[in-house]
């Protein structure tokens, strides 16, 4: 199994942490999953804080630290303030996977705005009270099958 | 409960059909999930079928013409071509809902990745062999959880 | 006094309801401030619901309706819906009044991120579950100053 | 709590007092509410000049210096001229918690202009003319909300 | 000597009284200099309130409505709102006239900021109390030269 | 009094001579006015000069030399070519000061054709046998106001 | 040999005399040669009025209208003005024979400019003292060339 | 006579043969005139090969290598592979003598194809098998005139 | 089988054939296949007449003419001129079928030029002098194959 | 024959092993054509391979390292990770070979649908389960063809 790797020359708009963790991985062949289950996060929050999208808290640092034995004081700087999201991915996509999801967001847009309204009223779903994971079916042909599923609170538009 | 409705001042890029279809579903004021139940499809694909991105079937055409009183042959006309579609969303998305959803790609959209390749090899998933639903989940503290899921085939790159 | 008026040949994308309910207004001469203590919501809000930027609840419509002498039935279809945002002002505004809004964002943008990281944690502040006034003041040497109040609940990020 | 920091692998076009200033501001622990304080000025102005977005009298160069333990010569060489505005957030902003300032630009421009409009007349409310402020108020039920206020000069359009 | 008209096929985004105000110059054959004598306003100025971008006043109105021959209700109608001003030219110029002021902002932007910055101090030149002329000057060969006069209240950056 | 200065992390597009100038002219405590009394040319194509937006006779070089004490070999070599124009001011400009310049044309850019194709014909106002000033005037309340003039050649359309 | 012709549907922001002048070309069916013939000028030149691009003098006005049969008052309305250039090709062209001329300026753009450089110092070639033509050579083995002369006057930056 | 010369600080995406060519030809003072004669090529040929914009073949390599005195195997290198065209400019061009031609194609763009199309019929004018050449005219008057011709093989669409 | 139809309301710039001959398409219910064989051209260049990408020759307007029965004289005035090419697609593309070419271009691109070069050197492949056509494979597990060929001219760049 | 190189100062966004694989490659001398038989791949695999816009598999990683003589451990880290596709070329293209292909999606992208729409029903062909080939033709008069095929796996919409 090949292992998600970080090559800075591709990425020059990352935090310097992003440098440090992928590095470490790389040397101790970690994968997300093995990582996740370590820090007891979900393996799409884990590659995020990989990715500077998603703030680790103390113990996360903690662990984090033990397991790619990188010292404590190295992630504490690197990771100590608050992450400034939404720099790894130029829009549109370029990626044909993250391509893939934005196309979703193009093609169906409306249709979840409807449903979700008529389901929930007037609102979003919330992209911060939210959670995300990623889980993989095989069906009986053998066919493998991604689903992700996204998870967030409900945020009626308040009346002023 | 207010029903998703069409203003086609607001979206002059959609389909003649689109207009027909929601006229009519604010006649007889029936929601997506109704319509979605008496042709047998998913609430997200019935409401994709009235903003022109999805194909509707023979039978879906005559469920439609049923359930909301518009002449077969109509339908048949304006429904029988193939969708064009992405034509509904301007992106990056001015509405706040669907916003959310863009920002989510913008912000997880490399985590996605990592974690899909590590798990499913080098590869996308398919919004095409692509299925999605939406669900409501009500908390212990009485909020509401908006949940989308995402189904899609994986499709390894091709060695060539 | 002037009263804002709406010219539909400047604003394309609006709602049908902009132009039904804009022609009324002039038709009455009523000030948003008028509008608005007649239905109870804020200014601000009064002048959304004008541009098709936030809902009205079946008490506005009826409010509306009687003050702007527009027949409850009109306004109940096109208000029915739920708004489709951003439509009105295209980005960056062109509107000296509403760019220096933008011009304020851009240049204090990572100046309030700060702020608000350090007083609140991880998060953002909501603009959903938000409200906003306008007030005038007048000092002591006669100038006029615009306070405009932005209130928004701190949604932390989810750990997950 | 954490304070916010400087990542200047993401901030490439900050001017090189950004990275002084923050540098500093970490080895200090310091909060910009503590640094505001000590210089005498708003909290949002205190991070603004962090990020190069105010200007620094001689007696705030002189207090930064004595509080964040900075020659007080590189101050002045870095601080000496004049703040280029406006580059610190590429627009549309991708962060997600300044994005919500943008979208209330966005979705309620033209509200705030005709209420603004109807109170002051022809004109805008200055951006230069200017002073914002960040406050934290917490409501019966613990929730936090956060309330940016922002006060600008009414600059009528000149008759010519 | 041709006289400036207006061709609505190519502006669909200018107010209704700009075909209005257009039509009548065209009828009566008045050039914007006998227009603006007769308004006693700027040339500049006149033309502006034909393209939508500056605000008539009542006594304007009225000066209008008797030199052009449109009745005074049309125009009180049609300009008794606010300006939605700078939809009249895409950015970039594509008219060669145009483009020309829009080189040499770009060309002398910094220049004339670093001018005025140790001319005036930290702030900027009003856009809006703010006044401009176009004089026509020849010199001893016979050649003409335009004069454009940009005049604007300095506004001082606020200390906060 | 403060002086311009430049930043170059914040200008990674300016030419070399930009650096060596301004480095100079910081250390000698200059201002623009001064230099260009010096070179015997005006404040905004000093300051061009220095942003690499003009070019600079073998007069020019020597007298800057002298004033700036740069070996004159050196200025030479940096400011012998052609300048490269229009690099400094990325469009539409984040700079406030820039900015309000930028909306000038926004706003009046039709309003100054008509009046230019009525005073003059069929054709341009240079930005090339072009110059401009920058004058300072303060009025009986003490209020400053700043005034820029432009003037350029008229060139009509060649007959073809 | 065909005609060159204008579907309006595909030009919705060409003047009205466009689809005035080119409907009598095809009921005439002139081409650009004869029409350029029979009014003395360019066939360039003459294209360019059909599209609004070039102004036509009182006699180009009178000789059209007697070539093509038009009312010479329905000429003199709609070209009485000042053409409002630059509208007619939306940059990047997406027409491939525009688009060739496109990419010659991409590629060629700055060699241009090295060679005009040092042919005549610092300035530019005037795009409006300005002609252009379009010639045909055959070669000997019978392959055709396009010619396209560009001629414009020398502008050298003032010095000021 | 000033000569074109190179800051590459200004122009990242150059190759690296760029600033090779240009240094050499700084310090040995030639104009593209003299290195076009001494290579056999068309002035903007050769400054296009310094630009890396053009193919320089095995003796254009030798004849540079010698007239330059860069060792020869430095251009080989440099020069060997294949022209990645089209990175020189930033498109629209900033730079005003560029933008003039920019504005050329922009103007008149329709006219060329309307008068090609007849001349040639349905086809294209090659940028590929393609020369341009640079003149200089002066007329009686003493007024100097660039003249750029551009020539290039019709390639008629093929049918099928 | 479906057969490809047209909704004008979605393809505002196709030219007025466009809407002639697929209403004429529909009402025949003929497929592109069908067409081409009667016109004896290839499917790809039969349908791209109808979206008014290629163009139709006296011939191909006689038959069509006779397919589809539209009377000669309508398809000759609309098929008489020059095809305004690109129109059809607005890039990037949002249709997802159309994407996934634009998406091959983009992965792709280099290594389609690094073949190309080393295969026929320095130049392109013509896109004007040029077939295409798609073909229909199924491999023994019953999987459709879609296959598009390109074939194109290739054009050397002119040595100048 | 010439080789295609690599300019890492052209292409600052490719991976790292971009410049050891092209800097083995020209050391060495080998084409692509050479390579790719050597790992048993197609041409444009194996350059797409050198962009990093394909996966080499372990084999690949042997065979290249003993091929270019460069450490197997070297390669092994560098091609390790799961490629980061799309970012070799900046859309629109710039390159004129790449833009032809683009152009050709642009001109024919529709005609492709209806075509493969009739043929295959609603779906797309994947870009993933994809390959391709670049041959060359000469005809009889020696005019050299570049010939390009894409072979996708079509992928019918899902329904639900």
């Amino acid at each position: 199994m090949s292992l998600a790797t970080l090559d800075t020359t591709q990425h020059p708009n990352l935090p310097a942490t992003s440098a440090t963790l992928f590095t470490a991985k790389a040397a101790k062949k970690l994968s997300f999953e093995q990582i996740a289950q370590h820090i007891g996060r979900n393996e799409v929050a884990a590659a995020a804080i990989f990715y500077g999208q998603a703030k680790a808290s103390p113990e996360d640092i903690a662990n984090l630290s033990s397991l790619l034995e990188i010292p404590q004081s190295v992630l504490e700087e690197q990771l100590s303030g608050f992450p400034d999201r939404g720099r790894t991915v130029e829009m549109p996509p370029k990626e044909p996977l993250i391509y893939r999801l934005y196309e979703i967001v193009q093609n169906y847009g409306y249709a979840y705005k409807a449903v979700l309204n008529e389901k929930f009223g007037d609102g979003i779903m919330s992209a911060i009270s939210f959670s995300t994971k990623v889980e993989k079916e095989t069906d009986q042909d053998g066919n493998n099958w991604a689903v992700i599923t996204l998870r967030g609170k409900w945020l009626p538009f308040s009346r002023f």
